[in-house]
């Protein structure tokens, strides 16, 4: 099969303009084909403040109301995302940026409420894989924005790491799949205060026992649990590394 | 050839939440190929003002600043035409939203000031109909947004009847090409105190009679001389109707 390689890219990278414009030469040199997927929550964040709208977080997820739902659908969709997608046009990448309901490339259902109440977030149904991996092989490149919808007529907020999760195991029926997340850090630490204590690689049994030891805690355990439940998936490897290190080798690659 | 409608549609329709959904079923009846373009100024005007940005408007043409970029994208590419795009997806129409950037199908450049400073404005350059025609005939319909890039990484505005008809005029080459303005009045009037005044065809002659008489004055003329145009460049035929008169034989019809 031929190689695709997701990556995906936090808020803050994508809103520094110096930071965007190095990660997206930086992501034009990947070899292959390619797919890129973005959040943006502090863009989100800052416009909601000033039209005076509060975030709310819980257990680090955004509740979303339908005010902060036009936020989002206008930060994610349309400002983060168009301006990646003329970043991309400008080094010469066919860009195509699109949300779940373009293409109705990834449908979704409003979250039930159980203990919380996240409002209009959608939790992934279906992904129609056929359309992305057609316009891939002709070269184009997609923007997957942190939106899907539910066929009903509604966006829903959904989080980049479970877009970029949902959309490599379905592309990787297509393709031979690689998944980036690129963050702050140069990878998973074993000690948090020490940026170069990166762990090299990731397996399940190394899992479990840092989690046990309280060595790997917080959001970066469900970044983990979706990297293997990608690889139980068909998606042959996930790296987690620092934007500016995507063509090194000094990330922590994820194992079964 | 195969037919194709594209039907332009001003802000107003598409920010009533009814007035949307009726303008969508009827859009979704259309045979054939089809094509939406959508405008947002006044949601952008909401916005703007929301944000403390005032909108300033010279010859009935918005100027944009960089903060007033900002918005019409957010709102232009994100706000208005996802919720579009979700809307039609809604009723089984595999919408796409677009902004220029996307697929670089519509290159535009900076307008120059000459007397006046428009700002953050594109004027459009270069229509890459053939990526267009493709999904097109693959059953996607593309959901326009007045949203221009220059390919050197920064995205202009682009008044929404020049997209729509610079999109006609390209995608000529590839359909027999029905163009539709959408307003608020029934077609263009004789008397805009009378809207059963409709005038039902116009030509280049009548319409130089017309201009000269006062009949017809303000905005009407740039869309007409854009339908003269569009008609030269093989464009088949352009309509000035209302947004729910699109199945009814109502409205004005362009002719040479």
């Amino acid at each position: 099969m031929e190689k695709l390689t997701i990556v995906k890219v936090g808020g803050k990278i994508v809103e520094d303009p110096a930071g965007l414009r190095q990660l997206l030469a930086d992501f034009s040199k990947i070899q292959g084909y390619k797919v890129l997927v973005h959040g943006g929550g502090r863009s989100a964040t800052a416009l909601a403040a000033k039209l005076g709208i509060e975030s709310e977080m819980v257990n680090g997820r955004r509740v979303t109301d339908a005010e902060m739902l036009k936020v989002v659908i206008m930060v994610y969709g349309g400002l983060v995302n168009k301006q990646i997608v003329a970043g991309l046009q400008a080094i010469g990448v066919n860009a195509l940026g699109l949300t779940g309901a373009d293409l109705n490339y990834m449908r979704s259902e409003k979250r039930p409420v159980i203990d919380v109440d996240y409002g209009f977030v959608g939790d992934v149904k279906e992904v129609n894989a056929g359309i992305l991996a057609d316009l891939i092989r002709k070269g184009v490149v997609p923007v997957l924005a942190p939106l899907t919808h539910d066929k009903k007529g509604n966006l829903l907020n959904t989080n980049a790491d479970t877009i970029a999760g949902e959309a490599a195991k379905a592309l990787a029926k297509h393709f031979e799949v690689t998944l980036m997340f690129c963050f702050e850090k140069k990878g998973v630490l074993l000690n948090e205060e020490d940026d170069e204590s990166v762990i090299p690689i990731l397996t399940p049994s190394l899992f479990k026992q840092q989690v046990a030891e309280g060595i790997i805690q917080g959001g970066m355990i469900p970044k983990l649990e979706n990297s293997f439940e990608a690889l139980h998936a068909g998606v042959k490897q996930v790296v987690i590394t620092r934007a500016d290190n995507i063509h090194t080798d000094s990330g922590t690659k994820i194992l079964l």
